[in-house]
């Protein structure tokens, strides 16, 4: 019996010009990537906000993935707009404009029908809303959270009590350094984990990611692909990736979470691929098996 | 029966400052670092130049440590010294002098008894020494080369032939880059094994390092350390690592250069756990290999 997982995020439309190309309007936004990456694994319910400029077409696309947009609000203006520009070395960007529009006002609803979703991915918003969803919701089982150096350096008291809160952060090398002090990868998750946090998840890119928790470390390279192609949403696909894969998982625990790790870098080596979301649309569970089993013979001796 | 490593490279003085303290005339140079390194794992034949400042206890220390050295020259004059400082991001570090000395006019000088070494390493010094080294030996089983930006801008015609010319390469990301044009990884890669590359290793520093053969890539993260103290030389260790332990392997194949960058990376995880080579000295094989096994289980499902 697959469990289904609550995604509250972003809802966007990207203009994104990268070496290889360039695209106005294409769909973006933390949640959008999250629950199509998750789709693959079980049914997203996701939570976000969109304006009225939304097309149709693109919330009938999220439904052929099984993504259940009840908690979808359409809100009266604009919908949320990011511009960025890649450079030739493709990790490196600038953001040319950031329109937050109906975002700016955002306040997580949640449906009844949702409220006892299993499994939670609190994306990247602020995390007063964050604490807001979690109060919403009855006792889920398994909660994970993304956020990012503005929250740590804006709102920290609020990301405290909210990481005090969750099972599982999703960060990246700098932020773990900025949340902790700590410029020691070991020492930062250490100080993390005395916080009570049980799980730990560093995104390292192109370098791939570590799981922390009480059974060590645990490491998988990223999948490398013959052409990066546009990077926007990749952090977002892993962790749909990682805990669309926890949504098929019996138990929730350690081993589970090393293959999700996996499962999450394999999806994101899928977003990097195409424009948008164009690289998780025509993708099946025999192409992420591939993928992970390539990925798992790359580290065999 | 062990195979002996015939080692070319600088020998140096190192003023260093990190943030954990300073160090005034320490050991240095890749061909030192290397050499203690792989002095773990077999005998060492080291073919360098220093100064007649340069300490018989020194000297004294290396043989200690099973390292001939007969091909250390002793020149007239001061020995090659190196000033950095590393910032409180110990990944990032200012050179602040480079005293070359006895180092300028280096040619190396192969001692007939090294003529038949079986493995041998071409640190990084200019592809013509490279050659010429190579021109003395008889036919030896292995050879790993390392380079760097300043030969790929300056001499990349005889570095192509030095290249042509060995087994395997050492390399980081953004050498391979330069080297081959190509921004994508695998591209990169692809170029150098068409030229009759066999085997390329890239260094990845803290994210660890990725062997390519005609077997795929095989991935190994670093190995974490509490601490990094002093990145001096990590590089030249990990060489010393993962050509040390062919030493003891009497074939050398895709098999064992797996489990060599391992050595590798765990050779550069006690290099920069102290200043200068102190971190490689007070180390034996139960050590490393403890650490060999704690990093594969990094990687276990």
């Amino acid at each position: 019996m697959k469990k289904t997982i609550l995604a509250v995020g972003s809802v966007a439309f990207d203009d994104v010009e990268t070496p290889f190309g360039k695209r106005q309007n294409a769909l973006g936004g933390s949640a959008v990537f999250f629950s199509l990456a998750a789709s693959h694994f079980t049914i997203v319910n996701l939570v976000g906000v969109a304006g009225n400029d939304y097309p149709a077409e693109a919330i009938k696309m999220l439904h052929q993935h099984r993504i259940d947009t009840t908690g979808l609000e359409i809100a009266d203006g604009l919908t949320f707009r990011w511009g960025g520009r890649y450079h030739q070395d493709i990790n490196q960007r600038d953001t040319l404009y950031t329109h937050l529009n109906v975002f700016a006002d955002f306040s997580p609803k949640i449906p009844p029908v949702y409220r006892q979703t299993p499994i939670v991915f609190l994306g990247n918003i602020q995390p007063g809303l964050q604490l807001d969803v979690l109060g919403k919701l009855q006792r889920p089982e398994f909660v994970a959270l993304d956020t990012m150096n503005l929250w740590i350096n804006t709102t920290r008291p609020e990301l405290m009590k909210v990481i005090s809160r969750v099972d599982l952060l999703v960060i990246n090398d700098s932020e773990l350094a900025e949340l902790t002090g700590a410029v020691n990868l070991l020492k930062g998750l250490q100080i993390l984990h005395e916080l009570g946090l049980k799980y730990i998840v560093i995104k390292r890119g192109e370098y791939g990611a570590i799981l922390s928790s009480a059974s060590g470390l645990f490491y998988t390279p990223a999948f490398p692909v013959e052409q990066a192609v546009d990077p926007t949403g990749a952090g977002d696909s892993f962790a749909g990736g990682m805990i669309g894969y926890l949504g098929e998982c019996e138990h929730i625990d350690c081993d589970s979470l090393k293959k999700a790790v996996i499962y999450g870098t394999v999806l994101g080596s899928f977003c990097v691929e195409d424009f948008s979301v164009d690289g998780l649309l025509n993708l099946n569970r025999r192409k992420i098996g591939a993928r992970y089993r390539q990925l798992r013979q790359m580290v065999k001796l």
